[in-house]
């Protein structure tokens, strides 16, 4: 992948037509705002683009998505937005794996598999990234563009509560205000929205809490019986895997989810200097230093006793 | 209470000697935030300046607190910060409830009991007008000044959740940053880091939630048996107030806790329309629209009753 400036992305874009945009599966705040913020800018500058994902959109989203039509095209030009790797293409979109012309990403973990790319792992979001191409490309930002921007920075930084919120975080959430995003609908939908069944199973997470090395390591659990009792689905645990992390004296915090197929999906989150994303690579996973992932299989003693242990050697 | 400017409150504090701070009793972020910003901008200036409090200020704000050396003098003028009613002095501050020079808030509600002021309702922390009578005292900010003003605007606008979360908290959170404001460490401990005993409550609390008018108003309780179950204190349930607002369905969400003498104190928090202010005013309490307290005596099932159809003819 060659490294291109800001500038250069934009040049790239507004000369592109029929534009694809790809998002990873189970797509957060961060990947669906990029991908609808630059949407809305190319169709601003008369050109045919489309956001795409493996998996739905889910429907809290619609005050981004809601406003955009659908167009039809043979995909010419093909741009991924916080996509660290082709794995997380899903199976939709894995067509496109070796054909994607520009990759704008803030993860350092990138695999660099486009044939342009721009990758800044200092941005706490990658909207962060996409709103300066978007500057670059001459597009005025409306309100619908903000909103985009806004919702992801604020669910890529925890709404500023990780440590990837800088400054420049801020100041780019006050100036989406000032274009009109809806900031507290938003923060309170993203942040401050609980379903019942959420309230339910969260309920049933925390009394499943262990801690392990003295109260450094601990662990919640997610079970198929858990989303079954409390009528919860997978859109009802956003944000669940920060929990364990908040308890006093936690280092890394652990979330074990029961997957369809029976492996174990792990979520960690570290509160300091242990560096998660390296305790998840050991199981083929990944992420950023204080947030990553995996999946493991075996029984879910199993499951815990490994991923506990090779924690543990983090910290 | 006659209102003077920005400009004119730095001046005063620049032309007064031996000032006494005065926070309001069971003091937050934002109140810490205010007196010990301007305890130390004004020892900047070479003067004698010292915060007052008729409750302990907790521990995990000593961050903010622990450079402060204590000076003892006689006071010769007297500030409040974030002090909206003299009600809200404490028993030990109660000698100097006639005697307040000067009054810097953001309470609507302020009762106008100084002889000069600056109330600005408009501003989502009360330290965002703090840092302004800084400024313009000309006294440049340091780590510490930022450390106390980051506090009070993240706490009072609960991580930019609420709607006094305006486009300028943002920029100054940002500023403070680069002033040196340890963002990080302070949202995580604010908002992000929980004891033990304040997961047993907030369990027990929201096991003991009900609805009412079709899951319009949700109520928490807090009980003194819970809080000997737990081992919590009473600096162990910040926040827990806006629980029952989170719930899908929610407009108004109250919070019954049980007092030592028996009373029982009245949290409410409105997620849309609703002015809880008004509803608290029929207790004799008071607050912001989407954040307000009273306490009311009487049985436990009483108070419920009272306060439940209270707040059910305010949506």
């Amino acid at each position: 992948m060659k490294t291109i400036t800001i500038e250069e992305c934009a040049k790239h874009l507004t000369e592109a037509e029929n534009v694809l945009i790809l998002m990873h599966k189970s797509p957060d705040g961060d990947a669906i705002g990029c991908a609808y913020a630059l949407a809305y800018a190319l169709r601003k500058c008369g050109k045919q683009a489309m956001p795409v994902c493996s998996d739905p959109i889910p429907a809290k989203y619609g005050y981004i998505t809601n406003a955009l039509t659908v167009q039809e095209f043979a995909p010419r030009y093909i741009v991924t937005v916080d996509l660290a790797d082709t794995q997380l293409f899903g199976d939709k979109l894995l067509p496109y794996k070796d054909r994607v012309d520009l990759c704008l990403d803030h993860h350092g973990s990138n695999t660099g598999y486009a044939k342009y790319g721009f990758v800044d792992a200092g941005a706490g979001a990658c909207t962060q990234i996409v709103k300066q191409v978007i500057d670059s490309m001459g597009v005025v930002i409306d309100q619908t563009i903000a909103n985009a921007i806004f919702t992801g920075i604020v669910t890529d930084t925890g709404c500023f509560k990780y440590s990837n919120a800088a400054a420049d975080s801020y100041r780019m959430a006050a100036e989406m205000m000032e274009y009109g995003a809806e900031s507290f609908m938003i923060n309170r939908l993203m942040f401050d929205t609980k379903s019942r069944q959420r309230l339910a199973i969260e309920k049933m997470a925390l009394d499943s809490m262990k801690f392990y090395r003295d109260g450094q390591i601990a662990v919640i659990f997610l079970t198929k019986e858990m989303f079954a009792r409390s009528g919860a689905e997978d859109s009802d645990t956003e944000g669940i895997a920060g929990l364990p992390r908040q308890i006093e004296g936690v280092k890394i915090g652990i979330t074990v989810k029961e997957k369809e197929d029976g492996n174990y999906k792990i979520s960690m989150r570290s509160a300091g200097d242990a560096d998660v994303s390296a305790v998840c690579a050991n199981f083929g996973g990944g992420g950023h230093k204080a947030a990553a992932g995996c999946t493991v299989s075996g029984t879910l003693e199993e499951v815990e006793r490994a991923v506990v242990t090779a924690a543990g050697e983090a910290i």
